[in-house]
């Protein structure tokens, strides 16, 4: 698996504005817009220009930025919403269909045969208006649509010979790893145009699902900020960025201006009006503190005993929490060499025995764990 | 893969305690336990006693509570840690050793023969002192261990005939789906003890990791409520609880008291001093919200359109947004006739509208909603 081909389409003016929390205003939609391309995902997805006045207005406005992501706009797959698409002058359209006979029989109400006629009829109606607009068509719900039902759908719109890219979408969040091989891999066996991947997280497995994807020859995977969207969400985009991270830091490095991540994830959860989980992926607070003795000693003599990702990368700083009962003695040692307080190892030894027991009665501070460094330090200073 | 057969170990008392912000009391430590238990967790993995003096009092309270899950700590694996352990009353007693190279130059410093020779003695002077004592032994970062290094302490130590369950820890989040299900079944193919799988979520893979394990052959799993823990933490209880509930809900609702997750989220949100993620799985806010037009009328048709979990079986109720731009029709016509406004479709479809363009000016409340409802009724009824 090249990680050097990959595209990431970010959602987060589209699958993350249906986030029970998200209500972007126009300003908030170009900054995140601006921001999602200083990160430098290849493509912003933005809400279809259908859904409301303002919509429309903001995406022509930031098809019209100049921005190096593409702008996509997401649709149903009608020919009243691609007339007002095709006018908006983004640079792609993403279409989609209910395939499972849930979706058919309970939400759009139609036959595979009449999907295909409708389809089939839009795809080549923008495709006669605007012939370079980058045409995406993608089945939704595909883990619960008959496997036969699919190949069809796909083969017959391939067919046209217009599409550039389809799309296979784990819309309620619960295929595996090995489905999503599986399914990913018989579309790629089946097709030569591109692939894009969009998987919900109702039972955890988004991002897994996705390298699962990439594995099998997905080339697109759909994300948000935060893993914002429906329900409880898609892929966030720093969980993508910290599994691929992992297996090839260089590529990730150089496709993606990784100091912007934080940045980009700030103005995300103050426009929705939400904090970042302390333990989200790479920039939680979390992420990189260590705390066990255990894991702060050996951290002290090589990060990567206990860091699979380098918070350099990212622009961010490893921290080592002192003040609780599970400290160790060379963590406390540590700290007492940047104080400048020379303890030797029995004095260390009497003091993180000092701070464990101070922490099982009350909640220290990192303050106070320098305030004991020190006052044992002059103790011992006057005693000697 | 059956799941009648596999167990949970939470360990929100031991590993969730290495989360930055957790610092629990021993009345946090009993409620928890308690709010565990009537969860239903199979096993409750503790603090080392050998931690602090408080939490060496704590271990034997909570091992003496009674409870039906069975109670663990998890010790370095040392003669010193183990005598201490033994005194504590617990059912179990998890023992690791980290065998990747990283750990064994820059953590411990031991050979893979020094760590036989510990492990032995450790675990004989367990098993001399305490028979009934349940054992585990773990190889710490087992992803980044010689695969010949895992498989002879493994095999070493399982002929020793004392240990119950062996463990596999993917410690810095890195393992894929793939290696993970590998590495199980080739454990799984040399012993026949359990298998207990220990997933950190630095790249996003937890959950699927520990499925993976399963289908390979794992019968124990390691979760923290919210997932806390070291860093970003491991499988979070209610996201593998969701994982699993969608490939067979009637035996996840027998083994555990799913009624019950949310109380133990907010128990222990609350004592960490974090709030829960509005997208946290199942018992997040957002979780069973439903806003776009097309995903709210296909719910009212039927839930299992765009719901792989049913909120009822844990005391949840779904919910509709009905104030935002990417509303729809057929939500507001159900809004309408909950409210008891008679409304025919031309006049649902101009109040959408209404409602759309008033969203793109102005962040909406339900509220609001109904209030536009209303009045436009008032206003038809007056006019008619």
């Amino acid at each position: 698996m090249s990680l050097t081909q990959f595209s990431i389409i970010d959602s987060t003016l589209r699958e993350g504005e249906q986030f029970y929390g998200a209500n972007f205003s126009s300003e908030d939609r170009l900054e995140i817009a601006q921001s999602l391309n200083n990160f430098g995902v290849e493509y912003i997805e933005v809400t279809s220009p259908c859904v409301s006045p303002q919509s429309r207005q903001d995406c022509q406005q930031i098809a019209r930025l100049g921005l190096h992501s593409k702008i996509l706009t997401h649709i149903r797959c009608n020919l009243e919403d691609a007339k007002i698409a095709v006018d908006t002058g983004v640079d792609g359209i993403n279409l989609f269909f209910g395939t499972s006979s849930l979706l058919r029989q309970f939400g759009h109400g139609k036959s595979i045969p009449q999907i295909l006629e409708i389809a089939t009829e839009v795809i080549t109606f923008i495709h006669e208006q605007s012939p370079a607009t980058e045409l995406r068509f993608s089945t939704e719900d595909s883990f619960r649509s008959e496997l036969s039902d699919l190949l069809r759908v796909y083969l017959t719109i391939d067919s046209l010979g217009i599409i550039k890219r389809f799309g296979i979408a784990d819309t309620v969040g619960i295929a595996t790893p090995n489905q999503v091989f599986n399914l990913v891999q018989i579309l790629r066996q089946s097709t030569d145009k591109d692939i894009e991947f969009h998987a919900h997280n109702d039972t955890g497995c988004a991002i897994a699902n996705s390298y699962s994807a990439l594995e099998a020859g997905a080339t697109h995977i759909d994300t948000t900020v935060l893993g914002i969207g429906e329900r409880n969400g898609i892929t966030p985009l720093a969980g993508l960025i910290a599994r691929l991270y992992t297996l090839d830091p260089e590529t990730l490095s150089r496709k993606y201006h990784l100091h912007e991540l934080l940045n980009l994830h700030q103005l995300v959860a103050n426009r929705v009006g939400i904090p970042i989980p302390a333990n989200h992926y790479i920039i939680g607070e979390a992420s990189f503190c260590h705390k066990a003795g255990i894991h702060t000693q050996a951290i002290l003599n090589n990060s990567k005993t206990y860091e699979a990702i380098d918070p350099d990368d990212f622009g961010l700083t490893r921290s080592f929490l002192l003040n609780h009962k599970l400290t160790g003695k060379h963590a406390i040692a540590y700290r007492a060499q940047q104080l400048g307080l020379n303890l030797d190892s029995s004095q260390i030894q009497s003091i993180t025995q000092k701070i464990k027991t101070l922490a099982d009665q009350q909640q220290l501070t990192p303050a106070h764990v320098d305030e004991i460094l020190q006052s044992s330090f002059i103790q011992l200073t006057v005693n000697s």
